[in-house]
């Protein structure tokens, strides 16, 4: 799996089981700290860039350093491109000499999930009914960026389908956990520091839950905020384009780059909010969620999260919870319900992808295909529109509390990454905002048994600036500490 | 061009412009009888079938015989499938006989339009990018005729992307007219008799216009009442599945099939009404609309169309139109404006799809894809959402009319079809219904110069079974006489 110097690595895939990584591969482990993570910032190089003392090839080369000493033992990349991000490095090195950068991503290093279409590079979907495919056009996300000066290192891995088995990727802080899924490729190499920003979607968890768990900040926008044109579908009315990225700056220029050249998914007319980072924002009154996953959260997650929620409190903010107020007791019983209509819609929506892949043979596609697929053959017209009605009973409560409170803080994930490689964790922390339609983010400020643990602040639909603004003050806030 | 009798042929595509068919190839003509029509019904098969006077396999022979003689001077399809189709009519042939057909529609011969996914054969999209490129999924709308029971005999030339340069398609009732487009191939296959029915697609004008042309039945139902996934975007909340059909019946029956077993795109649940064609349905009034369309109507086919309402006026149905009705009037007013923020919804939601394909080069596309996409490089967002009012205003008029009226009466196209093969013909009939979203047919009753001319009836949005109930009785009633 090393990746080569130069040229596209094009691996073929080989199985649909998890690739184990050599037996003798030692076991890397490196503690977490919020305040100095592997990940790799671009936003943070600009002003060298502007005066000269760096240059995005110097830091494309820092990068691809981390890339292949760490390759090995991560396997973030299904395919590499590393000729064509040095000359696209090399490009937006000329463009900020010559004090014209395209945007706030020119040079920007970026992995784009094998699920999402790209013109020079194969999309595989961790399938072997995909092995060596082409398509020939980039996914709108992928042209806007590239249209932005961004460099783009390679197709990370995905699960099979974002929704199936999964692939060999590891975590950057322990390679015997998981880096989550289905964006685990992304996550990963955000995470170790090879690449500033990955592409993530997120259909139930796929952002949230593996930004959290690989030390990344992740960002899930309002529903068809991004362009989803390219991502190969899964649920149409649930898949989400997702930015990973190294800070909360990365994610936010990265976004509206592309909301500004690709606009969102039509009718809707892309993210709104500023170019620029969105300033720290103190909320005066938040939610905080214990969602279904609280149940399944260990203690000490469940210490270090009462601990933030205890410092936001006492910079100021007014906390809301189920004990408190009636509004949030009634909005977590309804999280409570959640996941039955929500497997629902996505298995109704998913039928005709994964339906179609499946008549390539029944051997071809995993176990947890079949399991939607059976879970779809099982369902009705009727049975699909009492989901449409769950999810919009969902939303309705969430906007009920627009004016009053101005976000919902809870954690990304059920505890840090697991110790498996084939389960790629619990997505009942990420999916309510997934069905809410509203945006939420990734906060890697929290730290549990030495390894990352998101912070997820989510807000109101189109309210994506707000709640960017209320993520860098929770942020500046918690890193305090 | 002549088809090979077995196995795939994969033309792949020499070049965007129109290919011309071979100089001394004789001119097609034939005068078109509405009550003798070329197109071969499959709906009146179905009881020779049940009583064993016939099978699928004989009646697929008897379109292959039209298909072998006729393709070489209508050049309708870009790849066959005869073995493939020979089998499936073979099995549906046993389930006939055994008393166990899959559906109405089983051993149904239809054609593919080239923009839609199939696992079997290329999708190229009449472009010289996408030649012999293969998907490696069928469409929903392709896997769910083929679960009941369809036989695919191929695939069916298009414009470039359903938008751009022609094909090489003639009109199957004058080899000197174009067939309409962009679902040339499908409108002129089934018009020719050589297919039941052909899928196509519609975003402007692409089903109701060649359908009308080409002396076929073609059913746009309401938005998103039949799925589209795997049909390659043009505008996402403007690409509606088409059906073009060589009776009424055949049109029902198949989007029927669709909407069962694959449901609409998400969230729709899916095209409503029963599985069988709905009989037909005297309405107590109509409007009778003129359209952008009339001024340029040549006065034979303006004398076609008063000929038509007069006899349904005379069949007792209450006549409404802009000259009695003030609604009328305001709606008419409205549908002169159309055009233009119809065009800048399609210029603006297609450019990641056409902008990606662009991206091979300038050269690689045609003049019309430049055309949307410099349009789209003019907008900007509040142009966009302009566009989306406008297209609500026209909703709004429409559904004003509901229990007053039971349908809308117009022309299929300005005209019968045109002596042109670089221009498919204006889209000002259809355009309306496209952005309405609610259903409309083209029924081809009517005759001018001797050539098929549709009469276009359009309903409200999910009553798809009232307005083929109501195109039953046009069809009864106006050949009657």
């Amino acid at each position: 799996m090393r990746p080569r110097s130069g040229g596209f690595r094009r691996a073929v895939l080989p199985a649909l089981a998890v690739t184990p990584l050599p037996a003798d591969a030692p076991r890397r482990r490196i503690a977490y700290d919020p305040r100095n993570p592997l990940a790799r910032p671009f936003a943070s190089q600009l002003g060298a860039f502007r005066s000269g003392t760096s240059t995005p090839r110097a830091f494309l080369e820092e990068c691809l350093d981390t890339l292949t000493r760490d390759e090995p033992a991560i396997a973030a990349f299904v395919t590499l491109g590393l000729d064509a991000a040095r000359a696209s490095a090399d490009a937006a090195t000329a463009r900020w000499r010559e004090g014209r950068p395209l945007s706030l991503v020119d040079g920007m290093p970026i992995a784009v999930k094998d699920m999402i279409e790209t013109i020079d590079m194969p999309t595989q979907m961790n399938s072997p009914i995909f092995a060596g495919w082409q398509s020939r056009r980039d996914a709108a996300c992928v042209a806007a960026m590239r249209q932005a000066g961004a460099v783009i290192v390679g197709k990370s891995v995905t699960t099979e389908f974002a929704c199936g088995n999964s692939g060999p990727t590891r975590n950057p802080y322990d390679s015997a956990r998981t880096p989550g899924g289905s964006s685990s490729g992304s996550a990963a190499s955000v995470g170790a520091g090879m690449v500033s920003m990955g592409f993530g979607t997120q259909t139930h968890g796929s952002t949230i839950r593996p930004a959290g768990y690989c030390g990344a900040y992740g960002l899930k926008p309002s529903l068809g905020a991004l362009h989803t044109g390219g991502l190969a579908p899964l649920g149409p009315t649930l898949d989400h384009l997702g930015i990973i990225a190294a800070s909360l700056e990365d994610a936010w220029t990265s976004a509206k780059a592309i909301a500004s050249i690709a606009g969102g998914t039509p009718p809707h007319p892309g993210m709104r909010g500023p170019m620029e980072t969105p300033a720290a924002l103190r909320p005066a009154t938040l939610v905080r969620l214990n969602t279904l996953g609280w149940a399944e959260t260990p203690a000490s997650s469940q210490a270090a999260f009462e601990a933030a929620v205890s410092a936001i409190a006492a910079a100021g903010v007014t906390i809301l919870d189920a004990s408190n107020d009636a509004g949030v007791a009634a909005l977590e019983a309804e999280l409570a319900r959640i996941d039955d209509y929500a497997t629902d819609l996505l298995a109704w929506e998913s039928r005709a992808a994964l339906g179609a892949y499946r008549a390539h043979g029944d051997h071809m596609v995993g176990a947890r295909v079949h399991d939607l697929l059976e879970r779809a053959a099982g369902m009705d017209t009727a049975r699909y529109e009492r989901g449409l009605a769950g999810r919009q009973r969902l939303r309705d409560l969430v906007a009920g509390f627009a004016g009053r409170v101005q976000g919902f803080v809870m954690l990304s994930s059920s505890g840090p990454a697991i110790a498996d490689h084939a389960y790629t964790g619990s997505r009942n922390y990420a999916l309510p905002w997934t069905m809410v339609a509203a945006p939420s983010i990734s906060l890697p400020l929290l730290v549990d048994q030495e390894l990352p643990l998101g912070l997820q602040i989510a807000g109101f639909a189109e309210g994506d600036a707000e709640t960017c603004a209320i993520g860098a003050w929770l942020r500046d806030t918690l890193l305090k500490h």
